[in-house]
């Protein structure tokens, strides 16, 4: 029970001093929550109140059912980007029939993260590769900062959210650019660079402590919030320049309920919903992880997906859209000291507190603003350093960042990831399916044997000793041996051949029959097939076998002795 | 230029004694090759005549620019299977329009050969292990054996060929069972069981050259023919009993015509090819290298895709269908004495004479014949022994065989060969997700490292060794961030962690920045990453990037010194 809802662990062992920790956490986290949720339910297409209901229930839901101490989970930029493409092709953006799509696509998402731990299938986040996530960041923040341009324009939206689309709208909407807005929006954006920059060194110089002026650099979007709010509330820009406005939340809780959800659009929803839960559990993890091991802690990934799950299932109910653990509000939260999942309790609280009092004050928060959040947070998602390192350190990876990345600019976020995602594994096999297959001798008078093209070795003429440097199974065991006899046929002075297994971590049924046949092929030609260094868990496995019997050479124990017995050097 | 058309190597060594064997070996295998061809012919619901006409050119194909000497190339009974699913779903068997499409799905199979030579992927191969194999195969006899129940009774064709709507075509067919027909049927089958398990035997008593003998014995297909066509002309059962005959044979040459295809048809027929191309690769690379390895030769991958696409554009230019080498006419040319593909070209020549002069005879060649010689050779693919051995060894495969066995039997041939492929991938997936990690110690006073759960060694508390067998890349490097994590969680006492990397033969960019993270990680609670046996091909590229000097720990040339420096033991 305690593993299944870990707050009835660590709630025991609560005490007051965590409590202290925890509220400090939770308040600084707010400021920078309300913001980011109402940018981010902006960009998924919805009103803005929709971030903050989601905000709400996932906050509490991760904070009973998840496993780190320190996640902040909500509304992100790129999960609102996949609820807009993915709704869009259900309903317009704007109706009340959108809204209830995005609504059930997080409900349908909450419980493939359910059933995902049900059938024991978190492994499925391993298709997730360095290379694709990066590639699909990169491109998908470019397509959300691409989104933002109408609205930091003032031209009004577009129809059509690709990328092309929103150029074509942009290009033939010249005309209707609104320079206030454009001096809304890029004020915000300057502003925002500013204190990323500089405000940080500034209150450091005026002596406030390293803590403090850490939590008012992040607070920033919430200056541009309540500066945008003022200057147009005070200048009525609203009407005088007809500058978009936020308009009217309305200041109540969100009305829980169930989410009135048919057969027939859970499946239409749930290749979307599929995909969206790969990556609410690859966001989520991967900060996750990184904050818990900062302390020693540890998040447990199954446990990971019944919190994430139960916080989509939480967002849904309450109205909101699909959510995940936010990078920007998790380091937050974490560098002001939260110790447990309370202070996530406390966000959540002032989240409803800012719904049930301030809402009325967002009324005058221009859009533009939004958009230059939006534009700023999206930026902070291209890594440039680690895009340089892909391309420096593996070329089968460079590769699959750039297909991926490609594929996301052109065909969208959902297509772009599947593609990468294909790419990923294509380029895997055909790799694996070529692997390193090194001839080694003796180094000197040592027991150590090593590749004879590197290094100073003896060798005998009439032992081939290779070492494979993979797993033994079917998408290389052609591979394997052709090479084996590819080299016999060019060596007629060949009498054994040892295959040292030091690299070999399993073998499969197609390694088991290509050894076998491979023995009696080499034996009708005079040659005998040897074993050395073949781990544990195989020798288990073999024996279980009649393969042992069948094969006429030895299996030793270690290389050494192999090439004593077979060549006596 | 003697690399792409390999007779112009072999031709011009070539000599009267190799004539000679090949002439004799050439012999032999037409007489297994004409009632083999004819059979799988009516197997894929064509007229017997492509089946020769097939062959003819298939042989032809290959001993140009084929890379094996004694591979014979033809219509085989699972392609024939295939080409009827296929084929079945663009027209009716028996019309034109079919035999159109059938050549055409042969063309399109020559042609996707040619182009995976020529972006140089037969590794595609690779995609097919051991169980799926296996599991297509053995599913794929079930049904060619199902699909000859309604010629062997007599009953006239069904027109679904699927396994349950060739049963349930049986159920209502009861009452149309030609006893003649499966008198005729059951005798052949006895026959061709008899010769088989006894006849070999009796002849080597009979004093009879053991050489002779097996040709003798692998002729049975042949005897069969002679004795139906004799019984049924001179009882004219085929108007007496209304036993269904093989009928009029047109006595000439195929007659060579372009294949007029569309793109469009091109486009519907891909799909279907490119399995058909993967299964042709498979039959003939799986017994031409087997052949190739008795004598010491070997057969060029590459190669083969040129010779078996030749072989298939030019069976399908004929007027024929799909083509592969034949497991059992291979068998009998190698054993018969073959030296080089001249054995081929002399059976094309004799299938020409039969063709040209005995035509005519086939007309009282009863189908309830060939359907008896395709239910023995569809028999004989399925192994016994080697789905017992899947089963033993290894579960991974139990569970991918067994799931393709069924898939074929209840989707057929082509989205079980699929679903298939589907799962093997996913479950080695899941099983590289979740690689052995080995914590290890010292055996004895030796330098040998070993598992602490296997074997007496001794360890360091302050120092955990691990040996990770298999690669660091993208499906398994949360698995062993997260087992490293808690471990080191749960053991206080540890200062060091030194990963052994004899079993890590490849590390792609997810792994190197899982373990950059890891070492930050560690070092911020007082925990140092270490690295062991590095091998030298990742060596040199982890120099490529700065992870050398960003990670504060050592790379050990040998675990042995690692530990000496580490724990001073």
């Amino acid at each position: 029970m305690k593993n299944l809802i870990p707050v009835l662990d660590w709630g025991r062992r609560y005490k007051a001093e965590d409590l202290r920790a925890d509220t400090i956490a939770g308040v600084v986290v707010v400021f920078i929550t309300v913001p980011q949720v109402i940018a981010y339910a902006f960009l998924a297409g919805l009103p803005p109140e929709t971030g903050l209901y989601a905000a709400i229930l996932a906050l509490l839901g991760y904070a009973a059912f998840g496993s780190s101490k320190t996640l902040a989970v909500g509304p992100t930029a790129i999960l609102a980007m996949m609820t807009l493409e993915a709704t869009s092709s259900f309903a317009d953006p704007g109706t009340t029939e959108y809204a209830m799509f995005a609504m059930k696509l997080g409900f349908v998402t909450g419980m493939t993260l359910i059933v995902l731990r049900i059938i024991n299938f978190g492994a499925l986040i391993n298709f997730l590769s360095h290379a694709v996530v990066t590639g699909f960041i990169s491109a998908a923040a470019i397509l959300i900062i691409t989104n933002q341009f109408p609205a930091i324009l003032g031209t009004g939206s577009s129809t059509d959210n690709s990328m092309f689309g929103i150029i074509s709208f942009l290009l033939v909407s010249t005309n209707k650019i609104n320079m206030v807005v454009v001096a809304i929006s890029v004020s915000t954006i300057a502003l925002l660079i500013y204190c990323r920059g500089y405000l940080e060194s500034l209150l450091l110089k005026l002596g406030v402590k390293d803590q403090v002026a850490s939590s008012l650099v992040k607070s920033a979007p919430m200056y541009a919030v309540v500066l945008g709010i003022a200057v147009t509330s005070v200048l009525e820009l609203d009407i005088a320049n007809n500058v978009p406005v936020v308009g009217n939340i309305p200041a109540h809780l969100p009305v829980l309920a169930w989410v009135p959800i048919t057969l027939a659009e859970i499946q239409v929803l749930l290749p979307s919903a599929l995909l969206i839960a790969m990556v609410v559990f690859m966001e989520s993890t991967s900060v996750g992880s990184a904050m818990a091991a900062k302390k020693r802690q540890k998040i447990e990934p199954n446990q990971e997906l019944v919190g994430l799950g139960m916080a989509n299932i939480g967002a849904s109910i309450a109205g909101g859209f699909p959510v995940a653990g936010s990078f920007a509000r998790t380091v937050v939260n974490f560098s002001s000291g939260a110790h447990t999942p309370v202070a996530s309790v406390i966000t959540a609280l002032l989240v409803i507190v800012t719904l049930v009092w301030f809402a009325p004050l967002f009324y005058y928060l221009p859009k533009g603003v939004l958009s230059a959040i939006i534009v700023i947070s999206a930026w902070q998602l291209i890594d440039a350093r680690v895009i340089r390192r892909i391309f420096a350190f593996n070329v089968t990876d460079a590769a699959t960042f750039s297909c991926t990345f490609i594929a996301v600019l052109v065909l969208g976020v959902e297509s772009g990831i599947l593609v990468g995602i294909i790419i990923s594994f294509v380029l895997l096999i055909r790799s694996s399916s070529r692997p390193d297959i090194i001839v080694v001798g003796r180094v000197g008078d040592t027991e150590h044997f090593r590749n004879v093209e590197r290094f100073e070795v003896t060798t005998a003429p009439e032992v081939l000793a290779l070492r494979v440097d993979q797993s033994v199974y079917f998408v290389n065991t052609r591979f394997i041996e052709n090479f084996i006899i590819s080299n016999v046929a060019d060596s007629p002075e060949v009498k054994h051949v040892l295959l040292i297994c030091t690299a070999t971590n399993f073998i499969d049924t197609s390694g088991l029959e290509m050894l076998e046949h491979l023995c009696d092929n080499l034996n009708e030609v005079g040659v005998t097939l040897h074993l050395a260094e073949v781990k544990s868990a195989i020798m288990d496995k073999l024996n279980k076998t009649d393969f042992c019997d069948h094969m006429r050479g030895e299996i030793y124990f270690t290389t050494d002795i192999a090439m004593k017995d077979l060549a006596g050097v």
